[in-house]
């Protein structure tokens, strides 16, 4: 009976995320979908790509959380276009709420929308937003057994971040295992690791998306 | 429409809930529910309060994860009954749950049951198990503006430890800003702060835990 309320629910999301991504798609946008646990450090890898990226690529941000503006504000004030949804305690995005933020950018002029989804390591991985990829944040002070007891959101994405990597000389994070069992769940997925604060790793996380952003020939 | 089919299933739940507690108040049990994002120390949490309390007062252990034994498999080391629930990409443990993996322990010789709920900081909180009070787990690594972007969690939990204190100097996680929040949220709330690593706070909680376990009059 859950399971059938499940399919329907989902359903009804399919409809408007193949919708979203022929938009997107019309308008030539790149899209990412950015998740992972609260403070794995996705807004702050958000304001660190976006210094990087927003000079080169007309990029727009959907920021998702359950309450507050406090991550809109933040990048904001980057002076990058920014629309907050606040799901008032719904624990994922979903592509209708998508459909309705996207509404209110100027899709014409956009290269990059990037939509950072709500802190939650299970039940954004279900929701197809119509994005292009999705990136999962795993910060390493949230353990290295996490891929194997979270797989969905791993074997969802294209591209998993290890952020925090500055931390682990003060944590039993063991780098090779999680990069095993990365593998293991999603044997292409890409990995990057970073650190916001020492700014290890963004360069080389920023190349990609250039690849990307250029490989849909929509370099300004 | 599905704001109705929430509310059924909560209905449902809230039924098993009642079932469960009167059963555990005839047994005499405290039954606590361990709530947390992925990663922020729940398990480690875990073995060192069993380290502390499990020769006191005969102390169970009930599992949630989507997926693997791991934690179960860190309880038995240390010699208490554990159950793993397993909820197959489930987000959060429901009453029902709870009640199939209560039926395979012995009850009439327990003091206290520990449930673990699966790493989440949104869904969790919406799923009364039927225990008697919830302890919400939030790791300084993942920063002082969590309380009031997932504020259900810490409205609903009698106790929030705030873990991994011993990350604080390499972070920017202001203490008094977190409890002033964590206040605001739920003037009554009881904000113990520790470090499974360094053993910091891990007796100032047990203590707490002894007072409610000795308050239910079923000390050894």
């Amino acid at each position: 009976m859950e399971v059938k309320v499940m399919k329907n629910i989902l359903g009804e999301n399919d409809k408007f995320a193949e919708e979203n991504r022929k938009i997107f798609a019309e308008k030539n946008i790149l899209v990412m979908n950015l998740m992972g646990s609260p403070g794995s450090g996705k807004t702050s890898l958000l304001e660190k790509i976006l210094q990087k990226i927003s000079s080169e690529f007309k990029t727009a941000v959907i920021e998702g959380d359950l309450f507050t503006a406090k991550d809109a504000q933040r990048i904001e004030n980057l002076s990058v276009e920014v629309v907050q949804i606040n799901t008032s305690g719904g624990c994922h995005l979903d592509a209708q709420m998508i459909k309705r933020a996207a509404e209110s950018l100027n899709l014409d002029e956009l290269n990059f929308l990037i939509i950072e989804n709500v802190g939650n390591l299970v039940c954004p991985a279900e929701f197809d937003l119509g994005e292009n990829f999705k990136t999962a944040v795993l910060s390493i002070t949230e353990g290295d057994d996490k891929p194997l007891k979270y797989p969905l959101i791993f074997k969802e994405s294209e591209v998993v971040i290890l952020n925090k990597i500055d931390l682990i000389p003060f944590t039993n994070f063991n780098l090779k295992n999680a990069r095993e069992d990365l593998t293991t769940i999603h044997p292409n997925i890409k990995i990057f690791e970073t650190s916001c604060t020492k700014g290890d790793g963004m360069e080389s996380f920023c190349e990609f998306l250039r690849t990307r952003l250029i490989s849909k020939e929509i370099a300004l």
